[in-house]
């Protein structure tokens, strides 16, 4: 059940991709946490997708997120990604993966930023904040990303999804 | 009155802060804009604090914002702000003519960053999003800034608000 909520980060440890959203973790000594924390929340609405992500965030280099979308998209969830288009070839930058996958991917092409930090989900749920998807933004930095479903807000960032997908069309 | 709502930048034009919340433009030739925009709500948010404003903002060195926070200082509404300790010295950084004019600024002390982009006003309501205060991102780059009165929500940011409040106090 999707709520309303904010998470706020840093998260104390990295949250157990396979225990929250994988087949379980099978680890003996797993280095990663099993208990609750913003990332696995994270996780958990990413995994939840059903139709749809539209995913727009200026950096996107956390391999464990990028997990998620590419686990979406082999499940036939459109997954569509908009970055900046000086971050593609940063270190762990996950762009070049996403793209072999088959994940369509839009920059802008602009020394301006696409400075957005959004997700909508399906359609009809979004995640904003200032989070950005890099493990300095889990563990090190300050960060929140909010948690919405009013409509009126959902509908907007979809609208400026859609109106950026197809500013940022390379044809 | 206040509604919820997003922001969404970049503004083609700069919004002539004067003539939204000022004593009205006197310019001949105005080279701002008198059209309402994201930056004109997001002036009109600013200078309708009655109580406090709680910023809490990676970078601000957008000097008409900084105007903002001083006019309200100065009109006794408590104004605090919070942001990266390697950002207060950048260039057109307002953090120093904020404390100049008597406004508490507390910064982390990290090497990580305090990357939060949000304001709580009045305890009631929040702008929260990807935006900093800087011209980039007013003009330039492709940012959002929702605006939200939903006590659930508010009142997590007025807890983190506190909470790095105390973590940051210098003493
Ligand atoms: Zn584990
Ligand atoms: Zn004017």
């Amino acid at each position: 059940q999707f709520v309303e909520e904010v998470l706020f980060f840093p998260d104390a440890q990295i949250a157990c991709k396979e225990f929250f959203v994988g087949d379980g973790c099978r680890r003996l000594n797993c280095r990663f946490t099993h208990e609750h924390n913003s990332l696995s929340r994270l996780y958990t609405f990413l995994a939840d997708a059903k139709q749809s992500l539209d995913v727009c965030v200026f950096v996107i280099c956390c391999a464990d997120l990028g997990d998620l979308l590419v686990t979406a998209h082999k499940n036939n969830v459109r997954v569509r990604v908009i970055c900046d288009d000086e971050q593609i070839d940063i270190t762990g930058s996950q762009i070049w993966r996403l793209r072999k996958e088959g994940i369509p991917v839009r920059t802008d092409n602009s020394s301006y930023l696409m400075h957005h930090k959004f997700v909508v989900i399906d359609g009809t749920h979004l995640l904003t904040g200032s989070f950005n998807w890099t493990r300095q933004a889990i563990s090190g930095n300050q960060e929140n990303l909010v948690a919405l479903r009013n409509m009126r807000i959902v509908s907007q960032f979809s609208s400026e999804f859609e109106k950026l997908w197809k500013e940022f069309d390379p044809k």
